[in-house]
């Protein structure tokens, strides 16, 4: 099986659980995760915040459990079920069990107009309601009559859970690496950014050497970055220099970033490398932001975090709808953001500055590194070593010259080790 | 009667005034201009140098009289009259009671060629000649004969008249604004930069607070403002952060702007952000200078100042042409360049730099900020909300954060009042 | 006769002479460049390294030899003859003198496929073997049959061969200029570059004043260099400011640069500017570098030198082909080549940084250099003045105030020594 496909198959698996910011539906899905991963040796640690608690300006809210949910009419006809799909109820409903007419529900259905087939996803998490949500078109075809609403939920003084994963390196700075784990059954945002980061790990713990250490952190979105960040920011501050945010990598479009504030970081030059190649990327500033990328490099924080995509969040009709399901996503636009992912990962390791040892250019010919003879239009790969060289002025690093080079740093490697083998080029 | 009313109708009773760069128009000019303040509690002071006086490389030039001037034929008839239109004589001509014949006549006489129905606009300050300006379609139509040029004009020993005011805010820190009262009979340039100075003349005057102080100067066009920089050169270098220069400012043509030297001054960025959402607004730059700011931008001076126009100075037909009347402006043309400028003096005084106060975003949703429910397509103005946020590092002042979300500062200032009454920043 | 012709003759002459990296061709170009400039009482000095010198990273080869070289058919018809075109054998070919049937015969035989009807021009400097260079038609037009190869080469321990010329200014600041002498009978690549150096050396021992020392260097292209830099690099890195590399300043198309690495060099600014209005200019990165510009741009000597040219190298079909003959050059292409070169001596010569005397606007008028009436779209050359002297702010140097203003500075410079004979600048 290949690598596009397992990540694929984990996405499956965590689709059709219920999630939302707190709940059993998170806990369901870091188990899995963490099933997931076990060949690698390592694991995700599971934390829960008490509700109530206070992280920086909000305070945990209580955790939310969702057993059943539906709508009937009088002759007991389920119209919809939560069971069909979990979207079909409002995140954080309040319970209900009440019989009313035509009137009183249209005011508990949440429906996308504009897309008149889809179950919209609608959440109210800090103010306390009930809602149904449906199709326009099934709306549209309820008939006057009388109707059961009945939502078998419970708020209560629980917590909010979130993981992380710290795996050391020789070096205790570290990439960080995230996503969110509170979106119910839709598949590229939000079962798809768990799911590659999952295999990410095991990229990370396959390393026969690491440089940097990395933290891996799984979160509902918003409230957990928040609550994440406030219990470990001394840690986040002192050691992470870079950090990537999944979100939506698992379709087939072209790719997608959202840039820090002043798009001028190490994150912003490394995945802008690592996509040089792929055609019809998007580079978003950061007023289009809307993950967790907000908090991150929030004044305060600054810590610098891209968010990273294939269609990106909010462009796309699926988005945030029923039609955001497993056939959106694909074993193929899983492989491609692994391979962007896994290049920013061997650009940072080996992003040395480089200084060329000798004075003019070295003889490559006698090196085997060009070819003996001259004719124009014959030329192979010794253009990268010469570039290579004639960059490495000890001021630029590896993605400095692979940007200047126009080719992804992990490529632009192999020709740099070369060159340090040959003693040609010293790094530090 | 609206504001913009209120400045086409000054301009309407500059308009006919004979003007010069010396002389009883200025002073006319000055006097109904103050009148039309006097409700303000502010006056313009008037100042004369006396000519022969040095300011800089320059002498105060003798003060031009004119009382009568017109061509007649043989047969009395008078072709044209200074009466009708005061661009018939040259500016400063000196007098001339001569017959002569149609060879001679011609002369002294210029027209506008490629503009063949207009009667131009041409001075010769500083080298005594007399001439008449009239169509280049009448100049064809004269036959050959005999005719009286006339001119009752003196150079007198007389001086040169200019006109300031500052209004004192808290800090010495001064905004100036600059127009020139030189020109004649024509409306947009440069009958409407004095009379929208005079408008906001009164908008300053009504302000219940202002942070800064503001100084407004009326001068004759280049020897004005150098005789104006020369004599008050250590209070403008010392106070003086930001100058604004109106030309042409009545018309109903798209903005344009005239850039500082090299188009990096809080001049060039707050003009910048008040005229976001204006369409079609062309930036020159400092290589496309005409009118005062030249004097002040210029090297061992160096206050910085852009000129703000409707259609620029130069490059509209009518310009420095009997069709620059008062059918080229327009209430409409007027307010809006008002509205540009109070937008630029609300954004210089708000303009701190903004810190948030809280680590990562804040709630929004529980101070009423941002709406309860969370729904794809569904937003207000929260965004204003969280951008303003964003940015608010320390190091961004209001017009930056304008300028990166793209909305004209006197509109986000309204969310950045709300966000500092939440004690969620803090300005300084 | 004009100087496009007096160079175009030069190169003529140089033409026919069978060039390589080292040996008699490269001795005789040199004795014949001499003899072109006898008149300035200038000489390039020649320089002789032996063979097995260390030069950097290199060792200086043997010298090669050649003598006749042919392929000759069974009927004792020659195919080919190094008499008619040198490009007809392999640079640095070891010695042949066998016959041999039609397939062994093809496999020393080199051909531009894409272009079926030249020779191409191919060198094996570093690895030892003996080739033939003919035309795609030809190679496909031999019949089998027995060929007879005779080359008559030897490789001996000689020397490497390369001249230079220092003309003193009086600073010791120096601006190099370099060619290449190490190709057979190509024109405008590269029997164009040192014959428009001669000229150059010709243009600069004229000048009556010379701020700047100047240094000439003539040497085989790679090796050359580095051999060059190795034995002068203290000298270089100490006095030479500004380098400039000519090659393929000889045909008629537009101009090409090849930039520094980062595009920020005096070198970068003053060749920009000198062809402000030559139109289709194409400026190429330091990624497309390909002459000597290599060597001195390296790490660790990081002497600023752009490469000049009219069609880039390796970028028009007749480039290392026997299509680079002398009717792709002519006199008028190295007339042009000549005057920006020209231009950029004299921006560099007269680079000062310029500071207004006076404060604001100086009155031109009194002094002649502005017309003295005003009237709308009659203007001279007075703006020049005026640009000058608005830019003229004490940081500014002519260069950046001639790029500002987008006129070459050998032209604004008429201006600027009019105002400071005037006493309205002083340059510093």
């Amino acid at each position: 099986m290949n690598i596009g496909e397992n990540i694929y198959n984990l996405c499956n698996r965590l689709f059709p659980i219920c999630r939302s910011i707190t709940g059993a539906g998170v806990r369901e899905t870091l188990r899995i995760i963490n099933e997931s991963i076990l060949d690698t040796g390592n694991q995700l640690t599971i934390h829960e915040i008490p509700s109530g608690s206070t992280v920086f300006d909000w305070t945990i809210p209580k955790e939310w459990v969702i057993r059943e949910a539906y709508i009937e009419d009088e002759y007991n006809n389920r119209i919809i079920d939560f069971k069909n799909n979990n979207l079909h109820v409002v995140g954080y409903s309040t319970p209900v069990d009440e019989w009313c007419d035509h009137e009183e529900l249209l005011e508990h259905i949440y429906t996308q107009p504009d897309q008149p087939d889809v179950i919209p996803y609608v959440t109210s998490y800090y103010s306390e309601r009930f809602g149904f949500c449906m199709s326009e078109n099934m709306k549209n075809s309820l008939k006057s009559g009388r109707y059961h609403m009945y939502i078998d939920s419970e708020l209560i003084e629980g917590s909010l859970t979130y993981a992380d994963l710290v795996i050391k390196g020789e070096e205790s700075k570290e990439i960080l690496i995230t996503s969110y784990v509170c979106h119910p059954s839709m598949a590229d945002n939000e079962c798809s950014g768990p799911a590659l980061l999952a295999e990410l790990i095991r990229f990370v713990s396959s390393m026969e050497k690491r440089r940097y250490s990395y933290r891996f952190v799984l979160e509902p979105e918003s409230i957990g970055a928040i609550a994440y960040i406030s219990q470990n920011l001394d840690q986040l501050k002192k050691n992470v220099f870079a950090g990537f945010n999944l979100s939506c990598v698992g379709d087939d479009n072209a790719y997608s970033v959202i840039e820090t504030p002043d798009a001028d970081t190490i994150c912003d030059r490394v995945i802008k490398n690592a996509l040089i190649g792929r055609p019809n990327t998007t580079y978003y500033s950061f007023l289009n932001r809307g993950s967790d990328e907000r908090q991150y490099n929030a004044p305060g924080i600054a810590i610098p975090m891209i968010s990273f995509c294939r269609s990106k969040y909010g462009t796309f009709p699926q988005y945030h709808t029923s039609d955001d399901n497993m056939d959106f996503v694909s074993p193929e636009g899983f492989m491609g953001s692994y391979e962007v992912l896994t290049n920013v990962i061997l650009a940072l390791e080996n992003n040395y500055k480089y200084k060329s040892t000798v004075l003019c250019e070295p003889q490559l010919s006698r090196r085997g590194l060009s070819k003996p003879i001259s004719q124009k239009g014959i030329y192979g790969n010794e253009m990268n070593y010469r570039h290579f060289l004639a960059f490495s002025n000890g001021k630029n690093d590896l993605i400095d010259i692979a940007n200047k080079i126009n080719i992804p740093a992990a490529e632009l490697l192999f020709y740099a080790q070369k060159l340090e083998e040959e003693g040609l080029v010293e790094k530090f």
